[in-house]
Parts: C-alpha cells; structure tokens; sequence
C-alpha cells in the first residue's frame, strides 16, 4: 500500500485521474465525428475543479440538476448553463434571480400550466429587469419520465406560447433518453439511440409545420451517447456519468471495469471466520443503497470489490451487504482472509457513480499509484 | 397549504416534532418499565439539537457510528460516547486523540489482531498522556454482521488482553441484534429479543467462569427494543430510528405510518397524462435508493405519499421510480391528477429514515401546521 493512502480517512472517495482523462476524450472524440457539441452534464461530478478539467472543444456549456448546482458553476465562472429539470414554481423566483446575472441560463419547461405562472410573474416584475429567459421544451422520447411527446398539441401550444411571450426566448428541444438504462445488447443501445434522434426530429419538424423555427435539438444520456450512428439536425450531445462510468454502464455495454474512474476507499475492519465474511468500514452511506446492477445481467451487491493500487478486481469480491457503516463481503474461498487482512485497504466501484459520489463532498486524486490532490465537490438543493 | 412550506426550497427534510417527541418518550418510558439505561444511537439523527431534545433519564450517553459524530458531539458537551463500530486501523489515532480530551469516550473491538496494534499505540505515547482506553467487546448474537461469539475462544483470549493491559479499561459487552430487521411478526421479533438478551448473559457468564468481571452488557436494535419482556442482567439499550420511525419498521410490526416523524417536502412538477403518472421534484438523492420495503410485507417503492399539512397518506400513491432529481409516482385513477395539480406540495415518508436522512443537512421542524424551526445535522467521516 503507498503510504499516501495511509493520510485518508475511510470511507472516502478516489478518482482515477488518466481514467476520467481517457473517459472524457473518448466521448469527446465521438462528439468531433459527428460534429456535435457537447455540454456534460456535472450533476455527477459537481466539482468546478472536474469541470474545468473537461473545459475544451468541442464542449460548449454546461448541464445540471439543481439550481444550487448551477449558482455553484456561475459563481466559478460558468455562464452556458441549461438547468435540466421543468421548472416547478416554487423554483421561478430563484431561477430568475440567477438569470439576472446569467443571461445565457438556460431553464427547461414542459407544460403550459407552469408557463403561465413563469410568464405572470417575469411580466410582473419586468418593469426593473429588461431581459427575456431562455426556455428550452422537455421532450419524451422514451417515456421515460418527464416532457411532452414529439407530436402533440400541447407541445405545439407550449411552443408557440414562448415564442408569443415578450418576456422569454425559445431555445429549442432537449430530451433524456433515460429509458436506455435498461437496454442489454449494443443492438438494442443503437435502436434507442436511433429513436432518440428520430423523435427530436420529428418534434423539430411539428413545430416548423407551424412555423415555429427549433434553434437547437438537444439530447443525450450516457448509454445512447455511446452508440449514435447518424445524429443529422443534432446539435448537442448530453451526458453526465461518462466521465466516472459504472457498474450499471459496464453491463449496459458502454464500458469496462477497466474504464471506471470512480471508487470508495475502505479498510478491511473485521474477519468473521464462523461466516467466511470480511468486512469493511464502506458501507450504505458511503457506497449508496444503490442497486442498479440486481437487474442486470451481472448483479455487483453494493459495489466490486477491487485491488486499491492496481484497480484490478480481487476475484470476483463485491459488498454484499450494506448496514450504514458496515459493508459485509462474503468471500468465495477462505485462502481470500490472508489477501484482506484486518487493517487492509481496499477499493469499492459503485453501481451508480452518480449516487455514491453525492454520499461524499471530495475527491481524493489518484494517479500513478499515489494520491495527488483534494478537490471538492457540492451537493444538496 | 400553509404560507411557512412556501419558503422551502424543495425538496428538504421535515421533522415532525410532536411525533419524535413521543417517539422518543415512548421507549424512554418502556426503559423504565424494564430499569434500563437508554444509549440512544445518534448515527440517524445526528444533530445536536435534536441529542439535547432527547437527554433525560433515562438517557444516560449517546452512541454513534463515526468518529466525526464523536467529535462532534463532544464538542456540543456530550461526554459519555460509545463509538459502536469495531475500531479499524487507520483510526486509532483519531479516536486516542479525541479520548485524550474526552476520557469517557468508549470504543469497541472484535478482535486480537487489531487490539494488539491498539495496545502497541497507545504504549508509545504512554509516557506523553496518562490515561486507560475504555473498551468494550462486540458479541454476535445473531450472524448479522460483525462480533465474537459468546463462547468463541477469542473472546476470552480478547478479554484477558484487554484486562491485563494497563492501557486499557474493559467496560464491558456490546451487542446490534441487526438480523431482527427481517422479522415478520410479533413472535418472531419476541423470540429474536429473547436471544439477544440470551447469548449476552451466555457471553457475561463465559467471561465470569474465566474471573473476567463484564461491568456492562449493553444491547440493542429499534425492532427488538420494542420487544424486550426480561433484561435481567442487562443495563443499557441502544437504538437509533426509533426517534423518527421508518415504513420498513412499520412493515416490521414496531410502529404504524402514524408514528413515523420523517419526511421529504417535495412539489409536483409534471403531469405526464400519457402515461398516469405525476413526477415531484424529490428523487434518488433526496429519498435514497434504499429499497428495504422491497422485502417486506408491503413494497412503497422509494417512499410513501402523504399529505404536507395533514400527513395522511395520499391512497396508497407511492414513488414507483427514482431517477437523480425526479420522482416518478404512478396514479392509480385519472382523479388523482387534481388532488396533485402541478406546483402542489406533498410529503414522502421514507423507507429507511437513516439513509434519507443523510441526503440532508438540515431538519425543517414541523409543529401545528407550521414550519417553526430550522436545526442543522451533519454528515459524512
């Protein structure tokens, strides 16, 4: 074990910088292709320390989850700024206030119920601020979650109710092809890739029907990113957890255990003989109670079991059990008690990078074996 | 809904406080009955305000469940401080330097390995601070997780080592009967209280046959605290979420819905009428991916829906699918689209309040229908 390791507090989490890096290029280089823009989406990393990192062509702007998220990055010195969740009402005042200062904030929207509240309340106080709000509409290609289908009237009056109103600006479609989480073959991966195009278009289309002109189509998720073919009228790419990967995108098929940049730094705090079990000090709160690959064609329990140094799985170890600060390994055979030895450090990957990283508020950087930096990251609303 | 919610920002935690209060007198009083100490483990709560809330008899010290929350609340003027997770390596000087200033602080151990580099340690700044260890030994009283067997060899042999070292003070047994969270029915967690309390008097009497006096057996688990009839010979219990409750207790028989004093404020942000679903604004992070209902009786997805003001359950609308930051609830009727206009408030209860709760820094405190406090928790190691 190098003894930089030896200064950390366990839990805590370790980014594999060459790892990020390569991860980053890879997407980016995708991006080049197809000459689209990228504008990552840094609900998973939440660090203006990461963003920066990732700061060059051919990525624009910036993606987020939360308004805190996107006042932390404007306050860094981001500016292109899409907050990628409908806005609800209770958030217009916040948002608005940090549009004021960020012009270029761009706010999403996917019913005519919250415009009219959104357009009310800009009109009322439009008297001290001139400026207009950059709405971006939510569409559902997948059926997902959120956002209005690629065809119906309600997107069309949404559309043309943002393009009538004085007090905002039309900035085009986006959607999330969340749905693609479950895809299991590239095959698969590429058909919902294609749909995901198909329906912008479609969308972009309707509405230039009705002459509604759709500056930019806007769409992305770390699986179909990975596997578009022809991405004509696309004019941005939007992924988030590419730049860390995971347990659930190796057995989607997007990367390998060898591409995951992301793990938790545990100690080995206890041999339970009687049961073959090691356990370890990561457990629910620093792993998450995430589940995703229980699924998927590999279930990896809580998360893989891996050498801290070499990040080369040790067997095919994972937590099996997660209390908050215990995580329970079961081990396949008892010679594996002298490998992890009381006192032993080791490394968990996550099956949702997005959802382990928010357990922590820093990174500790690792490369060629040793740590190297600290950086922060935020969380909360 | 009450002008007091409009000022959150969604989504954020809620305490209800008359629930926690009688949640909290409630074991107190059971504590009595059966003349017991209560420890009451902190790593749920995790606030100081809510630890100065709960200090009566019979209250005696607190438990927690990291060094971070050690020292934090012996910075807030808590003293008697088990720290209840077997000590590792890498955090015996963290924890010796906090047992400097506070000497009450009692650790814990399983097993001979890690004592012995404990007892190395502290000889070597023996002659820089005069001061014993407390120490207390975890026993296994059900294969849950970590723990010596009450008759098992090493735990005499760790006994012995921990009485005859003059570095050290035994303080005693230490017990987490965490497999009684799998319990069905009423006699199931009866039996499984029972031989908790059994196979620690089993261990006392091993260690008494051995002339190894065990001043403290201390045990506990909120679902077998419920469910003691006979503590004799035991002094202390310890349980965490019994302050707030959670729907994998109420599935678990110790609390009803009615009890439960923890929720996540959320506002609905879409209707998505192709599909019959409402999406609010609390997803993974806010609600955790903890799924322990997923097991039980009753399956309430990521968290069961309630009403903000009332906090009387919804139907039986649950949130069927978390992604990041939307919750996905699917209706069971049309109608149910205008009980949850876009922009409506509603409140989530969660499946496991130690997991939700730690998505979050701060308890909003509900009394009365109102929000009449804002108290800090912390988080993280």
């Amino acid at each position: 074990m190098n003894t930089s390791f030896d200064s950390l507090q366990t839990p805590c989490l370790i980014l594999h910088q060459s790892r990020f890096d390569a991860n980053v290029t890879r997407l980016y280089e995708k991006c080049k292709v197809h000459k689209t823009a990228i504008r990552p989406h840094l609900k998973t990393a939440k660090s203006v320390a990461l963003a920066k990192r990732m700061q060059r062509a051919p990525m624009t702007g910036i993606t987020v989850s939360t308004l805190h998220e996107a006042e932390y990055f404007y306050n860094a010195g981001f500016n292109d700024i899409l907050y990628a969740v409908t806005i609800a009402p209770n958030k217009i005042e916040r948002a608005v206030t940090l549009a004021t200062k960020c012009p270029s904030l761009i706010l999403l929207i996917d019913n005519v119920t919250v415009f009219k509240i959104f357009d009310r309340f800009v009109q009322g106080i439009k008297a001290e601020h001139q400026f207009n709000i950059r709405l971006m509409i939510e569409i559902d290609v997948d059926g997902h979650r959120a956002g209005l289908l690629p065809n119906e009237e309600e997107l069309l009056a949404l559309a043309q109710s943002i393009v009538e109103s004085r007090n905002f600006t039309f900035c085009g479609l986006m959607t999330h092809a969340g749905e693609s989480y479950t895809c299991q073959t590239p095959v698969d991966l590429q058909q919902h890739a294609k749909q995901e195009v198909e329906r912008m278009q479609e969308a972009k289309r309707f509405l230039q029907q009705h002459d509604i002109k759709c500056p930019v189509l806007s769409i992305g998720s770390t699986p179909t990113a990975n596997a578009y073919e022809n991405l004509d009228e696309i004019d941005e790419i939007r992924a988030g957890v590419f730049v860390f990967y995971d347990l659930v995108m190796t057995n989607i098929g997007v990367c390998t255990i060898d591409d995951i940049a992301l793990g938790v730094l545990s100690t080995v705090i206890s041999h339970k003989k009687s049961h073959n079990r090691v356990i370890i000090d990561a457990g629910g709160l620093a792993l998450s109670k995430d589940r995703g690959t229980a699924s998927q064609k590999a279930d990896f329990g809580y998360g893989l079991l891996i050498d801290a140094l070499t990040w080369i799985p040790i067997g095919q170890l994972v937590v099996n059990q997660a209390n908050q600060e215990h995580g329970v390994v079961y081990l396949q055979n008892t010679e594996q008690f002298s490998n992890l030895p009381v006192g032993a450090k080791v490394i968990v990957l996550p099956n949702h990078a997005c959802m382990t990283a928010a357990a922590h508020s820093e990174y500790h950087v690792f490369e060629d074996g040793r740590i190297i930096d600290t950086i922060s990251r935020i969380n909360g609303w």
